[in-house]
């Protein structure tokens, strides 16, 4: 990357005249990517938003891990490692010793977890038990970025009674993330309820014709009701992302 | 197929003693899928149950349904055309001048409409205004086999609350079909009140990701409710055709 | 939820002139989901039809399902574990100590066994002998219900004869569950023989083309024979659970 | 529905002493879904937030998006006919003269337009030509809500300079609608740039392995940018009714 | 194409001493793919066995098929332009005269239908009578073929006495072609009866979830019963060919 | 089922005039499906044809193979245990000492295994090195009925010199059994060269968009060459049996 | 966009004292994305390649059309419109006297067809007629960017033996392209014969089992050949783009 | 293979008279694939270009891998075995001692290693580090064709900076590589930005609707950007042989 300091050198020497104008111009357009502070202005973003920065698990091995979380480590508050297993939390807590473990979300978090910088709350909703750790993903994400979070899990619709005898929570709610898997049917239910945005996130809970997932997905997608949208399947880490920002909008 | 009277000739032969045992024995070995009556019993059990017989139009000529109508006529009391057209319609009626056009159900109907054999309801639920005319089916198909039917229409999951306006149907009906297309969430929430079957009916109505119906299938399919079981998408007649069956079990 | 005991508690006050009618509208009101004994109405559906509540096992922890079990057991007569292994049987023994495992099932039944509460049977076929686990948990399933069932397996049509050779079973069935996988074409062909609601179970046995047992579910779905609806792959217990419901009806 | 009127005339015989308090909670109880204003409720909730109530047109007849369109007029100021064609428009312009018609996002607005709520801005992007009547369908449906709208088309990242020349609208936005066919990757790329929540939305341009949009959706869903979430194929309007809903939180 | 006549001259220059072996060595080694009437042996092998070459004419203009056509009948005493349409006849019907249409079948057959060269017969079967166009496709192939061709037409599963009503023409039949849309289930049956070889062709015959054949097809593959082997979807042609070759092996 | 003697004795009481023929024709029109040696039919045409009977061994235990394997034994002269275990063949060797393991193959052959019944042969070809289990199944299928069997392996079409280096193998074989995983051309490769029928089987071999077996599949479905027909994915015992059967045909 | 001479202002400010080197660094910090001629880059690159612009007409009105190819036209020598249809070339044509249009590829040139730049040969092969559009867009594309193109059509796998008659076609050209619908098994034979890079081009001819092309698609990419890459289903632009870019390396 | 000697000798006795020209001819006709040093162009052309034969070891057993090995040994200069594990590595290198394992590519490479043809370079790109094995696959693959290769890893279009502070490195690559999983969307950028042949490999990371690759596939195959074709899923072979092909064209 270009450094900031070969760009102010130029400019000094524009205005020593030791380069024309002419020159300087030149040496600019012949650097079209290598931008002024872009990737700075990047890490000025996340230092501004205080949003977390993540590192996905799956698929790297724990030295990778280690390596990517001390160089980020450099420039973010907050880190969170999704996906980790007990082995990537002991190879990562060896050089970061503040590491906190959230064992049934498979989140660590790395630095600082802010204040709530609201009053206003992120519910999480489940529609089974299994679904907790996709939804406890999604509320620890929340939380890490400063959102106070609100749980309600195991009040999917074929026993509805479940849900509308926690209406308080759901109407006095600010962001709502519907996490189900099977027939996924949870999120259209509650974004007919609601006038606030529904995040919906599908898990693989399932078997048979739920495909991994597939079946709730769809029918997520399918939904009738306004003012829901839709994450990856199991993807808690997401959703619990994009509703913590939008509670956060304006804060 | 072996004639009836095939089989008393030989019977009468056995008696006169024109035939040897062995010989009968060997005639009937001869004719290991030449049933006593085999399709006779079909008829048999056509008439005794009254349930109609059914012709699906689609990928058949007008000449093809009208002689299979024709033929069918001599051994059933009632028989359906199902996905039938204005054009089916014209060519039944000169040979059924008697029969019944249901547009909207897409169903013609030949023969006797029996009186309804039980004061237990089927009640035909839809999700939306557009899969009415799937629900059409299920309902007419259900009443042309003696079935009292009540519609209750376009009280999908997103605005629940039309659902639950209408508690008093949905708990005094003895069998029910649930019609719905893009999330098809509407039989998990019926079926999650009710104690009662319920059969599910995924609809090609949507968009996008619902893929003709398949959306709705897999929520479906995958519904959490006990309870519930599932026809072919669009598949107003076999809903209606085995919960007009359920219905009758016992009278 | 809202007490039973505070909306006596306002009538009363009502009664005692303590709150003036339109105060109690508005709390009324103010109340639009915490419903009147809601819940309640749901426990009191269980006990009256003394169907079993289910608890499926799959993803979730022994403590998660023993807890579970404890909660629904102070509500329902009989609870059943699905999807059960021998390490939740050993949990579920410890704190009800007179649970019964039908291993071949993979049901854990946790309290009382109703006794049969008609004449009336439920008939489980399978096509393959691979199939039995499906149609076990199918079969005892409706027996905890307090159903009759009739067990014929491996009667599969590329060998028809011996499903033609148990014609006297398959006529005397109030409901029918047929269980195949691979080309499960087996309800199509009961389906055309008998008159009373078939109930098809597609199972994930096969290889290749059967992709789990889609191969099975869509010639189940696609199925020409009218009478005929079907659940979940390898759902055997929802199977048993709707045939017994619709074997129950009028009882 | 049950009538408020009952409810009151109920509470006043408990006052009067014409019904005794038990007698009034057993009449309660009878009525579990028979909500108290409950579908009232509703109405009041789309008045205060001023929402638009929408009609999906395709797969209604023109008599019944009109007898719709008239019975959403009481309770709303603003309605929606989403999906509309020409002769929609003509129909329902009989009935409600002041109707508009966007005709590029297929969309009839009847009722009021609200003033902007807000300064803050919704950002509606396409990646192609093809794709702007599916955005305009997202860019319509929040300024009827009542939100800033700006709009930039053609953008899409295989020419990703023009992405770029527009920085300053990307990041001034307060929510992003990212609207794209093919290989859908803008919003992937837009999620890492902006630190606002971006709703993407796949169309279905394209062709081959597009599979009507499928491609598009799955590249959205897999995105690894945080704070992108997905609405169905070409649901311009839900794009726009959630991000017009994230953009009037606070409001 | 290396011309025979090119390699008879090296021969003869060999023979005469004015080309050296290692020249004419070499001359072969430079063409390894032009081979020595290789394209000839391919016209060889179509004139002794008597086998008909097909034109596929979907996708193709009418010049093209009729100039493919005059190409053909060159080196072929049959042709079958399969796919035909009444546009397609009537320009062939231009070039050749006495082209014969069958036009159920959609074929058109071009040069001389040989006599049956056995008594061994081929029986076509369908389920429905939507599946006789393909079914036609394959028995009128068969008898370009030479094949004595029976047909036997809707005797689908659902009303199995159809099908062994005439159980005769299935176990005399040499080699079985079963053509079936919707569940697929015909060939099962039939492979379970017979110790013959069957052609199992999926129609498009059906909706919803048979998604154009594959239902059927997935059916077909996943069968039971041994001695079943499976042609695409339509595929009558290639069904009725294969089958004709193997009821011709040792004619 | 009803016994031979049961009708037997009928006919002889009809003689005696201990039954009237009317009451014989009652007893025998009550017995739709209990067919006249209707199953004998079965075993005799196992044991005229001499095919072997097939378990398929996954998915049921070992005590269900062997017993399987003891009832067949005494109605066939040759079974085959496919897709047997080394722990299945110590199971059934026990109960028949004689049993072959053709571990390679993954069969087990009990029984007989009959001389060849023909010199025609059956040609197993298979595109790479790992495709062989899959040959072997079949080729081993084959034998077992009376098959001269001949194996050419790893002549793929990425390499398509091999294949031509082994046409006197191609062009003397009566049937051919193409075995292919991943691009799954080598059966259209072959039924271009040959006049014989060709059985392709495609193989689960392959990754990424092989999907398992479903690229090859789709492969040979849609091949352009007639006179091929498919089984299912890595289903060599369904291609060597219907290969051996028309090999046999006519012998 | 940043106009240049917007910097071009600044840096004289900067030499002129009138900006300080600090403020300067800010107003360039600023403007992270507004690059400076960072689309000019493009628009030299273009100059520079004399690589085609490309509009892909469908989805687009025709006024959209020509309104993006007068844009266009300023920067580029050579435009292309794809998948054009009559209507758009009449109206093209009005804008463009001099536009091309070839109808088989469905192609519009716009501007100067380039001679050609090297003796290398691009070789274009179908495996059948119908799949002539496609190739004739790849070659016109190619012949577009200045390559010599070669045209091989209809010689697919199942008559092998035309592809071999070609042999030197395909020996002699630089890199191929192999345009295959149904089984798609061409370029896995030319990609085992041939040392150049092989563009494989699926296409949506064919029918059932082909589904649109996924099942050449899948044979493609499933190729054991190496030295075969794949583009979009009927996607003749792109390979005959990148074919010809391959061919034009080092030129 | 019909040995070049017979050929010579055959043409011998024409020149001697041995034989006549009509019956060399016959000769020859009778040989229509015993072609004439056929494989050995083969060989002549593997040895040739210097391109590297490949063994593919998934699905083979430690014996048949090194048996393969041995033989190709004799006619290829350099072998890849890919998807090799330790285990094969260890019997490789025992009948290999001087083989290579680039364990990280989980690639073996038996023979020499050719020095760089060319200065032009390969470029491989990652969007993730978990994309770095499938992109090492790749580049070893190029090396070891003879080509320079550049590595540039985790620069994804979420954080798409990273990507254009490596501006030199995309603009100076001759061909590049894009290697990406999840959203696949890196190709499509990269090929916007640059004028050469961009090869796509998805790879099978991801979870969800990432559906083991298909997800990136697709977002591959419908990208916008010319110049971009695509392997399959996770072949990183194949991407880097292509790639090298192409690099090398010309040298």
């Amino acid at each position: 990357m270009l450094d900031r300091d070969k760009i102010q050198e130029l400019l000094e020497r524009v205005k020593n005249g030791a380069t024309t104008v002419q020159d300087a111009m030149n040496a600019l357009k012949m650097l079209p990517f290598e931008d002024l502070g872009f990737a700075r202005t990047d890490n000025h973003r996340a230092l501004r938003t205080g949003y977390p920065e993540v590192v996905y698990c799956t698929g790297k091995t724990v030295d990778q891990i280690t390596a990517i979380v001390e160089r980020l480590t450099a420039a973010h508050k907050t880190i969170i490692a999704s996906r980790a297993t007990d082995e990537v939390f002991e190879a990562v807590r060896k050089v970061n010793p503040g590491a906190l473990y959230r064992k049934e979300a498979r989140l660590i978090i790395i630095g600082e977890i802010p204040q709530p910088k609201t009053d206003d709350k992120v519910l999480v909703i489940t529609a089974g038990t299994s679904d907790i750790p996709v939804a406890e993903e999604a509320a620890v994400t929340a939380e890490a970025m400063g959102n106070p979070v609100e749980r309600l899990f195991d009040v999917g619709v074929a026993g509805i009674h479940r849900l509308f005898e926690n209406a308080s929570s759901l109407f006095s709610a600010n962001v709502l993330i519907a996490v189900a898997g099977m027939d996924g049917a949870l999120p259209s239910v509650i974004g007919g309820l609601v006038d606030k945005p529904v995040i919906a996130v599908p898990t693989s809970i399932g078997y048979g014709a739920s495909f991994g997932g597939i079946g709730a997905l769809l029918t997520m997608l399918n939904t009738c009701a306004p003012g829901v949208a839709v994450v990856n399947i199991d993807n808690g880490f997401g959703a619990g992302f994009i509703a913590g920002m939008i509670n956060l909008i304006g804060t």
